[in-house]
């Protein structure tokens, strides 16, 4: 391989190993060796469907996003790093000077450079230019591996701890028990939830969330034939409060609902469950347009809050949560593989399961000459 | 008339006057004469349909909430009032004790004892029993009947100061121009805000806005045949922030929309002009479900809040705000009725205009023996 | 004994067993017949001074007010209580009808009937009278004994939680490992602190807060002869920065500086070490008067905030913290007295040792007829 | 005169013109032709004593921080700005890069570089160069002049708006009557506050501050003779809570005391008259050290923050009160000079009075070739 082996989109269903040339640095900026990148759904979605909303893929893409790898040149300006750091990295590079990188909401920057987001490259190549704060040390009992995975954990951070605001002993309810569900589930435990609902639709899902992170678990009933949406997600949420022994006010009340689904009876019954004054956090992206019970919504004064990304300090307390033992990421990371064989890691992911049958949670790329089966 | 005349909703479409015994008050209670009561929309739809949502009139009812009098009997245990002090009446009596009444978010307790929703008697009536401190001594420079008026101005008090957080400078879009929403308008103006845009499908609505409070307004095209509403919405947002100069990033975006209507195109539309970061009030009661654009909501990060009722110190902030001549709640007061005319009130508040077609904004029944064009 | 019998304090050092009569009870109190109750530092000062500050003890008062118990007698509106359950008692009292109370700061309300402080009877007795929203019931996996503590532990958590505000992974210093001290540590720790520096000038008691909850200590040097309070609070400021590798900036800075000691230099030093933005709670009472290096306030946009006895939410964090097991107060508990050893109990905490040496951090004097080894 | 004069501070009491060269500008800075100064205390500070605090003149220092001027060359990435646009300019350039300047805190930057705080130049000269996000475009409506102002009001706004949270209808007192105080007491009316009351020892200072932003004023006492400061400050209280009638609780109690004076005895008494759960911002810089009444600021949870320099949004919002009407600087500028008169233009701020014997409350410094009377 070359000096910057680069794992391409190149248009929609095509991808390719393309030989680029070692990025140069600026005075702040460091050159990170990427050595762990795990797959998301949206670098798949960019692959199936060249696009994600505004977002769309009109030159070749360098694709990844949720990185860590080793320090290997350091610009003249920056103190806090040496070469031979292993770092996670935040990839979204932001302006600095617009209000909303001042006033602290960076993630809304409107010049934010995010990697593997068109038109600007990702991380799946052999180095990596990036500015030196979105470098975070990892601590010596992190591996890059973990490091790798502190991108959906700041998601989650995000969601729950910045956005959501979860204090200690208030109770949770997260639909959807995929990736980043399962995070949510784990920040929110790891942040002293009393209680931490999983709520998802496959048996399988479920029974690991259990041993992972939630206390407790709901499977919704089906659908009934000629059932509207919201007469059904009304009766989810009446069924879920019977099971759970949930009440919409005082103590047993869901002080924070996370949809981590994007599906929109996961959205009905999430407003339908929370307490009164409670929090309803929107993470998951699903349908553009969903219908909600706006009425039930007011009258119990709920708020319903979009969480996009991360902001200032949700890489650091996710990186303190998994260092301090509180958060485990290993089983997560259910499939690993060569940088050789980034398609194949694609397409297990796009399948949602191994050829041999095992589901997948989170597959990771190693990058070149880096053995898959070690976490570094 | 007797001892303790009452205006009675017996049915749907069904309405009398009672005679009732003068109420016993408790030692923290004071009897108050109730002088004037405005006539909301709430009070007419229990006319005209006998529930709101889950509150359903299966027994006889005094109607009203929105009103104020003069103290004339005082409990042992109460020490700010007198007999003979004029007082705006807050008309919902909590239940103190449990963790909504107590964490100072006392609209949502649900033993909430509230005027005019079924069970419970309203204040059209001579007399009315309340727990002293839901009464709010009026300043010498205010009316009886701007202290009727303090109900409606307290809801937008919550919406836009409480609920909604607004600070000085910033930018404010109201959707309807009806009471509520153009009391919201007189809220973010006397709060400072930089601009309120007040958006409405009635033009003399806009106009009354216009000189009233809003610094600006919008009237929203016709939607096109076969558009659906959600890509109506959508374009209306871009018409509006066009004409309007209206971005959704920076100085120029809107910090805090308000949907005083309740129309679901208002809610989608106020979705796409809210900016990045900001927040939208739900106000506005209408469908009980709406669509929403919810991906716009994520990606933009923005906070969707439900506003119901007033809180503690909504009461306190409204009569300071109108006493010192920041709000001026005359304009808005456009029929009088007297007591034995309530049928009319209703009626009229009902059709929106009086027979001669002036436009109600908000019609005032005054109590028995009181000259209804004396605003006492 | 009598029906009621309480342990008085007459005046300065006088106390007295009296017989009471048994209290009766409002409609929405409940009878509680109290079974453990915590000394208090404020207990004993009344004793000694009669008086705190312009709290002074005029006529007989029986002290006491950390106590749990057993719900005896219920008056007609309670719901949520039973005869023979068991529950801590929150010993204030509030109005329900200030602003204070009203807008979620109860413990500010200037009608507060506080057990214990003049002119009202404290809960050492055979039964004690309280509102029935003022007791919590306590889980199975908690004693009785766990419910008195449940007292001094909600100051704690008031000042960490409440007031401090602190988040997971935010490091903190407490100033006085006494029993207030010792519970904000293990509320902190409990809180997910990242850091809990334990300050104290008794080695046996920084010893003590190392195996309980605090991750580091510090023992500040001796002031020098001729050395002001506040070039010696710098100096220990600067040794315990160097000794314990804090910084004040960055990641390294305390985010919270609890003083629960009163003494000056205690909060000098706290001032010094808290980092650019970081937070100050004064919750030990001592000197009336102190002085502050406010310039460095200034310069470091310190917060510094007063806490006082604790508000909304505070008991049930309390209690839930022990069920969860993230706090034990057993080992606080150090020594124990029956009901007619009462005198006993306050010559021990006020020595601060028992006489076999032992020091004291919390002795627990038991109700009548209740065995004073057995937590219940 | 040269290329770009500099009115230079050499040391203690030295201060010359020299001729420095043009400066070069950054990609994102602008070079700023600086057209009207205004002086600050802690300008004359560095003057006369050589040193603010651990900020210490070691090499010659361009004086000046107050400025507003035209841009006359632009960076090639500055977007919103070109030349002839007026702005006014924000002294402190931070890292952009540090935990404090991303989580929206810059203020606190410890890489901050700030005009005329050694060892940086500041702005008394023909040119000075800036990123270009710290230059705020000033509306038409706004002078110069006003431009030069918006640095102390933009302390003042730090101070009430956002570190103070000010809410409309509150309460404020403000202790000390100079330029700072005064632009606090504006502030505070601006933002809808319920009083403002002035505190200052200078009959003419106070009688300033009525026809200028105060709703009241209030003289202390004079110290009597071996009256302790502390018995003082206590004594003071209570004649200031007579004479204004102000309580320490409820709705006549003093929501926020601002001390913009420095005074021991300002802020001993500032935390008297807060009212309980009230704040108090300490502002003024004087003794590094002050006794305080620590109890009684636990007792009441009073809130005591240090406010310094100024953070996000406070510049836009001072422009903006400003350009509403809201505040009116113009009677504070008392005395205006020319490039070349600098000197006296210190002398008279150090004096306190002109020749004439006019009190100085701001003295305006032209840029070389402006006419110190227009103000632009």
């Amino acid at each position: 391989m070359s000096n910057n082996p680069s794992f391409v989109l190149r248009k929609v269903e095509d991808v390719a190993y393309e030989e680029r040339p070692i990025p140069e640095i600026k005075d702040d900026e460091v050159l990170v060796a990427v050595k762990k990148t795990g797959i998301c759904g949206s670098d798949v979605h960019y692959l199936v469907a060249g696009r994600i909303g505004q977002f769309i893929v009109e030159k070749p893409m360098v694709l990844g996003h949720e990185s860590a790898g080793v320090v290997t040149k350091v610009g003249p300006k920056v103190k806090h790093l040496k070469v031979g750091d292993r770092v996670a990295m935040e990839p979204g590079a932001t302006c600095r000077v617009c209000d909303d990188c001042k006033r602290g909401r960076y993630e809304l920057c409107p010049e934010i450079i995010f990697a593997a987001t068109p038109p600007y490259d990702g991380t799946l190549a052999r180095y990596y230019p990036i500015p030196a704060d979105l470098c975070y040390k990892l601590p010596d009992n992190l591996t890059l591996e973990d490091g790798a995975m502190m991108e959906p954990l700041s998601v989650a951070v995000h969601a729950v701890a910045n956005i959501g605001q979860l204090r200690a002993n208030q109770s949770v309810v997260v639909f959807g028990a995929g990736p980043v569900g399962l995070l949510c589930m784990a920040v929110a435990r790891a942040l002293g939830a009393s209680r931490v609902v999983a709520v998802d639709i496959v048996p399988s899902r479920l029974e690991f969330a259990r041993t992972y992170a939630a206390t407790e678990t709901y499977t919704p009933p089906k659908l009934e034939q000629g059932e509207s949406r919201l007469a059904y997600s009304e009766r989810n949420a009446k069924a879920m409060m019977q099971q759970l022994k949930i009440e919409e006010r005082g103590p047993s009340g869901i002080d924070l609902v996370v949809d981590a689904s994007g599906a929109e009876v996961s959205i009905q019954t999430g407003i339908h469950i929370a307490k009164h004054g409670g929090t309803f956090i929107q993470l998951g992206m699903g349908q553009a347009e969903v219908t909600i019970p706006v009425t039930t919504l007011l009258i119990k004064e709920v708020n319903f809050k979009g969480s996009f990304r991360y902001g200032p300090g949700d890489y650091q307390l996710a990186i303190a949560l998994v260092s301090q033992g509180k958060i485990d990421l290993k089983p997560l990371v259910t499939h690993r593989f060569s940088f050789d064989q980034a398609i194949q890691a694609f397409q297990t992911t796009r399948a949602g399961k191994s050829e041999d049958g095992k589901p997948v949670i989170k597959a990771v790329i190693s990058g070149p000459d880096v053995d898959p089966n070690d976490p570094l």
